[in-house]
């Protein structure tokens, strides 16, 4: 057991508009907090300002998988979905606030010896669920020490 | 980079028996953790001690986005499915415990300059499964610098 | 408010193969964990390194709750979807990537007074989503005062 002085880091990371589906962001989450590499024991938590777009880990090797998540969420949770009620901003937005809150707002992923301590085959996911979602704002908190 | 002694709060905070369906309780969260004004950056994790409610982010101007909601889920986990075999605590406890689970127990919300970082649209929802949930019971717990 | 020196502590925890289904594993977690009792306010999170098996929390008492999962689950996601681009690894293989993320590869959960501050009748699944998963690597960081 350690006891030792505690570090916060906050950076603000905006992603350029992406067309609608599920996009690997591993590179560019890990490029906008530097000071990973000094953290020994930690906690990296990565969070998307949005409603209607949203985080997930998920395979990192074969594009397949994430055409195949597009695919599923399509099926799952239809655009224009005839019982919705808040249709005034186009028949994909009602669609696109539940499948972000089906696979949710952020991560916490453990840090380990200056590197995320994730799976052989774990890649984080930006999920964009409206077709025309615009530049996507995370704020990314790193704790550790 | 910043070094400095760290802070940890931790608070309860019980809600009152809320219908059947989605319920913004962003201001109730606040409110439970007057510190939040004190931390310059940290992570508020908030977290429901129940297995049928559960805890969202989304949207949090219109009502009719929350009414989707629970349209949506109404459809997607039907009550009383036939092939539950977890009958005997009512037609709504087994499709809840689902429900709970896809949302989630927990949030955890960047803390930035005193206020949550949250993105414009973003409130916090408390999901009632339940036709008869009663009080909730929600852990506060407040970190940072 | 209380300023202190706070303690970091990572953990590995392998658990063995498990058959498809839900597992309850707290006793399994907490062992992992024995300065858990050190700690009187603070956070563990937990974390599983893979994309075909999830944790959630869930009711921790009756063993049809996890049954019933199991059966919503392969009806909301079933084998071998006939949309499913990326069947390479086995009918069972994109549908547990897709339950993985709806389901989520961490848990925070709040540390009071030395124990986990869940709910009475919370308990963590491990999620096997797949037929032959094998053992399954965890990441255990606690962290508070």
């Amino acid at each position: 057991m350690t006891y030792a002085l505690g570090m916060w880091i906050q950076h603000p990371l905006t992603l350029p508009a992406m067309r609608r589906g599920f996009h690997l962001i591993t590179r560019e989450v890990v490029a906008a907090v530097p000071e990973l590499t000094q953290v020994q024991v930690g906690l990296l938590h990565v969070f998307i300002q949005h409603t209607s777009a949203s985080l997930t880990l998920n395979e990192n090797a074969s594009p397949d998988v994430r055409r195949d998540f597009e695919r599923y969420f399509n099926r799952a949770v239809p655009d224009a979905w005839p019982d919705f009620e808040h249709t005034l901003e186009g028949p994909d937005d009602m669609a696109a606030h539940i499948k972000a809150s089906v696979l949710g707002p952020g991560l916490t992923l453990p840090v380990q010896a200056g590197r995320l301590a994730l799976g052989r085959w774990q890649g984080i996911y930006l999920c964009e669920h409206r077709d025309h979602g615009g530049p996507r704002r995370l704020v990314l908190t790193l704790q550790g020490e």
